[in-house]
């Protein structure tokens, strides 16, 4: 009996980052951030009510509405999700069918390939520079119904100006999603270019930005076409009660999370010089909250596994182009010292 | 630009049914449970603290432990959902491709024929017997890549028995989903058939059996097989950190929400003998927490608007088959003595 279909019998799965749920772990490998207000916790803490079992608003109005004011985007033109991952999902459901092609670069994150073979269209991977510059002609040469771009990109760290961001509007025929997970940390926001371009999708997730991973609520600004078509596919009830108040919250918290992203990013230049000059690493410049760097000559997996024994964990990829580097989150001070300290009781 | 897949872009969306988020409404609409044990507000509000800027555990280890307790069923053969509207979601993506067969019978949940659509797959849609009576030859026959069954059916409330489920795995030729939100108000589970039938995948709901409609958790019981396809196809994080902890508590306050489910069975017993008798109502066996109700000789709609006027909802679904009938949530007693009271208001 064929009970799965053969593409997703074929599938190699999408493996997160590891997650161990016990204590005592330094975690610089999936992108957290140290920092979450502590009005978040307690407005969820709040909203612990027997309201819980009433459905929540399937739309999320007011947190749309909170959304459109600090973005200038009408509601008309936001969908929440659970979690920007949810909102990738649907963009595939919504573009691409079965055969149909899905352009994104490599390396980036590898989720945009899964989706793609989930939904059995063609991936299409466009390798980046060597300096991982946008391959905004092959991109747009692959013909693609879809084309997704992180920017800052992961796990590089790279920024695209927003020309760039445009010109690959202006060529792609299908829709381009714009995955600005971390623009809060010192990238370029594609938000512009929605009143001229009908077939932009702009991502955006509270997990990074404001802390809210474990929370899980992303966001999506487009046009009305592209936004209806998405709240068809939807499931209804996809962001849940305490959910939709802790973004509220966030909103409400705005300033103070992202003078700690400034602060982030700060830390992050100081953090790549040190692993630069006490270790001779390459570091690539990043505009995101995590660093890639380069190992050598020491083996990427042998740093990655030195780190783990003393419970810090970092991110080892054993994918083509950076099988030799690490990604590692700028997590706060105590983190980074603890950081440096174990790679010189490792290194010297 | 094709911007949206043809068959998005046809789509009629399915219409959740109302959730006014302001007071003072009698809510019979969409099968909330008036009940939710207090113990799980207290466990989500202790929880909500700065482990929130946490990824969630990806699979949801500690609530399927206790899972596999409860129902007898081995961790590595289940897994949880935001809602078991996503894993309705992951069934098709996993067993139904473009141009495949879905079948179904209706009237029943009408999202099943709406994750057809999206999935541009073939909705085989079976009618229910004129007592709604599961067509299991007429379902077998349709030669379906994946089947879905709502047992006890909404909205009409009936149970099937085990032998009928049974007789209709032994037919299929494809995954079938036993979708059981209803199960725990009278129905009888297809758990069992887990151990013979490598195709049969169980969905339950917190929503309705716990009152954590506002929540979101469904989880799924199947074999390796289909449970490891339907891990590759779900977000990594689909299930947030108080999500999980609102299913640990609920599980601790099993009893408890199962004594009130059987005082809702009774109260829907009673409620269906008042209609009946004093309206001179059609009010169909049911063994879910709602009732079906046909409002002859007036028209459903006409009492559904008066129940509005006096904010009291229900649904009405403008339905082939069912466009006479109303579903009644059971709620509480004072609930159900409110809309006893404004129907006499409104009919006598």
């Amino acid at each position: 009996m064929r009970l799965i279909r053969p593409n997703v019998e074929a599938l190699e799965p999408y493996v997160p980052g590891e997650q161990p749920q016990e204590a005592g772990w330094i975690k610089l490998n999936t992108n957290e951030n140290p920092f979450i207000a502590p009005a978040i916790a307690e407005a969820v803490a709040k909203a612990a009510s027997d309201a819980l079992r009433l459905y929540p608003d399937p739309l999320c109005r007011d947190l749309r509405r909170r959304l459109a004011e600090r973005y200038h985007v009408p509601p008309e033109q936001i969908i929440c999700g659970n979690g920007s991952d949810e909102l990738l999902t649907l963009a595939v459901r919504v573009a691409a069918g079965e055969g149909d092609r899905i352009a994104f670069p490599t390396p980036s994150y590898s989720l945009y390939e899964t989706l793609a073979q989930i939904q059995n269209a063609l991936a299409v991977a466009v390798p980046l520079g060597p300096g991982w510059e946008l391959p905004v002609e092959a991109l747009a040469a692959a013909g693609a119904r879809l084309t997704f771009v992180a920017n800052p990109n992961a796990p590089t760290g790279t920024a695209y100006p927003l020309d760039q961001i445009e010109m690959l509007a202006q060529r792609v025929d299908g829709l381009l999603v714009v995955d600005e997970a971390y623009v809060d940390f010192g990238g370029e926001t594609a938000l512009p270019l929605l009143d001229r371009y009908e077939h932009v999708l702009v991502l955006r997730t509270m997990s990074k930005a404001f802390g809210l991973a474990g929370v899980r609520l992303g966001y999506g600004f487009g046009s009305r076409r592209v936004i209806e078509a998405l709240y068809k596919v939807k499931d209804s009830y996809n962001v849940d009660r305490l959910t939709q108040v802790a973004g509220l919250a966030a909103l409400d918290c705005y300033e103070l999370a992202m003078a700690n992203n400034r602060a982030i990013a700060a830390r992050r230049e100081r953090v790549a010089q040190v692993l630069q000059e006490r270790f001779g690493w390459r570091v690539w410049p990043s505009r995101a909250n995590f660093l890639l760097v380069d190992t050598a000559p020491r083996p990427a997996r042998e740093i990655y596994e030195g780190l783990k024994q003393r419970r810090i964990l970092v991110r080892y990829f054993q994918r083509p182009r950076i099988e030799q580097c690490l990604r590692i989150t700028i997590g706060s001070e105590s983190d980074m010292a603890a950081l440096v300290e174990a790679l010189e009781g490792m290194l010297r």
